[in-house]
């Protein structure tokens, strides 16, 4: 597992490779998100998506989870504090093949509580033919094991 | 059904309310964000959350939901370009209900394309004790109905 003071900027991560399956993308939509474009294809070639997409909120949740297998291994969990950037970059369709690139691009160590701070991720997700797909830039809670006392 | 000239600065929309389903919230954190602080209860009391939470992305889904719910009843639908803020301000337990409120914040309309823009909308859920549990500033594509031709 890594603390606070394993990571340095400019680390990089690369998850595992993640099928989007056409009958989970369509579940997801219908409690999530139930617009025509993410449900029927007539509908969705008339759409500004030319065709079936995924809800979004699909592929942040795929890209987390690929995100979490990528072997970051953070202390204490992945726990976000906020996001300051999500953009979807170009539609994602069922039976893509997504994967994320993570970057370590801030550290911040509180002032107070030396042992804790933030590191800022930012994630890039790609399609199966390197199509860059959603970027999101994360803030994460991290921290340095309590220092040990001097007996 | 609503186009972009439709809204004004300040409209607000209130969502119906959600019951977060313990049942749903453990489905999707297996197959999501499956950290022991969503999935285990003594785990998580040892966690910063102090007990259960669900998943950030799991709240994220579910307001997008309220917020699709809301009668906001955009032309073409809601298309988010892009997150420009996301937060989650505390957490979410299985069992709370969350209801989002979303105002027009800012309207841009595009210099090439006037019947096109970009509505940015703050989207705040509150859980049942009133309390801020996530805040999104979010920028969805907006239009108008493609002028008449003159016959």
């Amino acid at each position: 597992m890594r603390g606070l003071s394993d990571f340095k900027l400019g680390d990089r991560f690369e998850s595992p490779e993640s099928l989007l399956e056409e009958s989970e993308a369509l579940a997801f939509a219908r409690r999530f998100d139930p617009q025509a474009f993410h449900l029927d294809e007539a509908a969705a070639r008339q759409s500004p998506f030319k065709g079936l997409a995924v809800s979004g909120w699909f592929t942040a949740a795929v890209c987390f989870r690929l995100i979490h297998d990528s072997g970051i291994d953070l202390r204490g969990g992945i726990i976000g504090q906020k996001i300051e950037d999500l953009q979807w970059l170009r539609p994602v369709r069922p039976g893509d093949r997504l994967r994320v690139q993570s970057t370590v691009v801030q550290i911040h160590r509180s002032a107070k509580s030396p042992h804790r701070g933030t590191l800022v991720f930012e994630h890039l997700a790609f399609n199966q033919v390197d199509e860059q797909v959603l970027l999101m830039r994360a803030h994460v809670l991290a921290s340095d094991p309590p220092a040990q006392t001097t007996r």
